[in-house]
């Protein structure tokens, strides 16, 4: 299937999709990157019903084009009260140098798996397209996804991922590289010390099944677009490419991380879980980036307290800050900006 | 400065370096690539003065170009008894298994950094081209290593590597991206959790320093050539690609387990003490792939009796099978047949 042939089935004419970010895209940035040509995508796992419907709503008054809804297919594990209060205890030293009540509570990320309700919505505002985190939905639930007419695509992390989701009919594979920014969407194999690089995972991935390959991780500039086409990609998924623009949601402490660019990134499961890259931070940095922790995605309900009050003084101590391995290649520009200059340096190349 | 200066600096027609894989490569497979109009390298870091001089002879006797001599420049560290100690004891049960003597001994590979002998062995030899892993020599012998005219590289993992090499005066910098088999060949950051992709770490060089820069990492054939050339690359370093050519030295054992490709890489500090990418086995699966082990290069020490042992019965269970992430894609072949199609293939590309 060439380029062109995936191109028109996601319905765009510029071979990029932005990558759903939870906490960090919403409609703004969406709109920004659909008036360039390029996939728009709204991260869904971390929004209600009425939220998700408002957001939809607002980017297609300004767009009408396909949209990427993007939900995550985890597990929802038990609740594990022993390690809930294990990894309190640990971060109880934290706790007491903030002034903070160790029985604190503040606001915390929740992240619903994609289910029967989330299924209804799609019926009901059919996006165009639909991409899954952490694999795929049972098959009846994909059934009724693919029967709204989306083009449905989802993450591999691993050769044998890939397989896994071709087998099950997806429309086509995102091949997430070690460099990308955000949660691993591993489902299969989520030990970090096998994850591929893009470099090696794009082609490894594109020899293994019939299904168009979509690169992602490492990718910010036009140099990336092409070697990423090189290595087969038939298109690329941006994500750190967008996170300084204005239309991004990041607070101004993560924003300012990024452009000192005076940190490397780490994969960490402190925040949520699973593993994730982000800039290492202090609470990376004295607990080691992989600990126990309890699991997805409840690990961040204990650190959410600590993460407020730091935050409040002007720290990043205990905040994720997402971010790709080539995050200080990219720049301070509107979305739109950027997704033009990247499409005009593709159509612009003698080969495309 | 243009890839075709670079490739006029190190002598040779075709943008390619053999990567030096001490234990795997030799004078057959750098005559093979050279034939082609690659650079071949000779890994010396295993080697007595005699024997190099016995291998640079027999590639001279082959020929004349640029020969690149590739040089470990590690601080050896001092013998650590107690280090030595507890690690024989965690590998006790192993070595009752395979009914072997706890003192056994067996010949293991010894890694000396680059030294005064060395460097008068450059200066008789004059090989063209020299490269450092793990840094460069002192100054002192920087400069007499310079002043006989040789090219000098040296591997970078990190940006502030590629800086610090620059700032010495290397001519080129190889970035060795995270999915590179073997020997990672970082020296100011050496957190395996920090290391980046290719696909990230070539850009990411490239705009921080002015002398050019070699991928090295992921690139097995003609895709991963022209990716390195669009992440702006002046030429590549190809290892894993040549390690099923008939001209490779490693064992069948593990010719045999990259043709059946059926395992992951890891990074693992059990075989020398310092992380190296190779196929997932049993000892890492067992000890998991990074231990408190003995300093390098002496954590193969207690491994050898062991290696050797399960060798005989066919087992790679204690054996380093050093290959890059992308290794399913190498094949069978001549050395010399894959770097003529590798060439062909670049050159015959519209824009090369």
């Amino acid at each position: 299937m060439p380029r062109s042939a995936l191109l028109h089935r996601l319905g765009v004419e510029v071979p990029i999709l932005l990558a759903p970010m939870a906490g960090a895209g919403g409609p703004a940035l969406a709109i920004a990157v659909a008036r360039a040509g390029a996939l728009p995508a709204l991260p869904c796992a971390m929004l209600d019903a009425d939220t998700l419907r408002r957001q939809v709503a607002e980017v297609r008054a300004a767009y009408d084009g396909p949209l990427n809804l993007n939900f995550f297919c985890h597990q929802p594990s038990a609740p594990d009260d022993g390690a809930q209060r294990a990894w309190r205890d640990r971060l109880t030293p934290y706790y007491r140098a903030f002034d903070l009540d160790l029985s604190a509570q503040a606001p915390a990320t929740e992240r619903r798996p994609f289910d029967a309700a989330c299924c209804a919505l799609v019926e009901q505002l059919r996006p165009g397209v639909v991409s899954f985190h952490f694999g795929l939905p049972d098959d009846a639930l994909l059934t009724r996804v693919k029967a709204t007419g989306a083009v449905v695509l989802s993450s591999a992390t691993t050769v044998a991922e890939a397989r896994w989701l071709a087998a099950r009919g997806v429309d086509a594979v995102i091949a997430q590289g070690l460099e990308a920014g955000g949660h691993r969407g591993s489902f299969l194999d989520v030990d970090p010390a096998s994850q591929i690089g893009t470099f090696a995972l794009v082609p490894l991935i594109r020899d293994a099944i019939a299904v168009p390959v979509i690169a992602a991780g490492g990718i910010i500039d036009a140099r990336g677009i092409e070697a990423a086409f090189a290595l087969g990609a038939g298109a690329v998924q941006l994500g750190t490419a967008f996170l300084r623009t204005p239309q991004a949601t990041i607070s101004s402490l993560h924003r300012a991380a990024l452009a000192a660019a005076d940190a490397p990134t780490q994969l960490t499961n402190l925040f949520s879980g699973r593993p994730a890259r982000g800039l290492r931070n202090r609470l990376m940095a004295e607990l080691g980036p992989i600990a126990e922790v309890p699991p997805f995605p409840t690990a961040g309900h204990a650190l959410a307290p600590l993460k407020q009050a730091a935050e409040h003084q002007g720290l990043t101590d205990f905040s994720p800050l997402w971010a790709g391995q080539a995050y200080p290649l990219a720049r301070d520009d509107d979305a739109t900006a950027i997704t033009r200059q990247l499409a005009t340096a593709i159509v612009g190349h003698p080969r495309r």
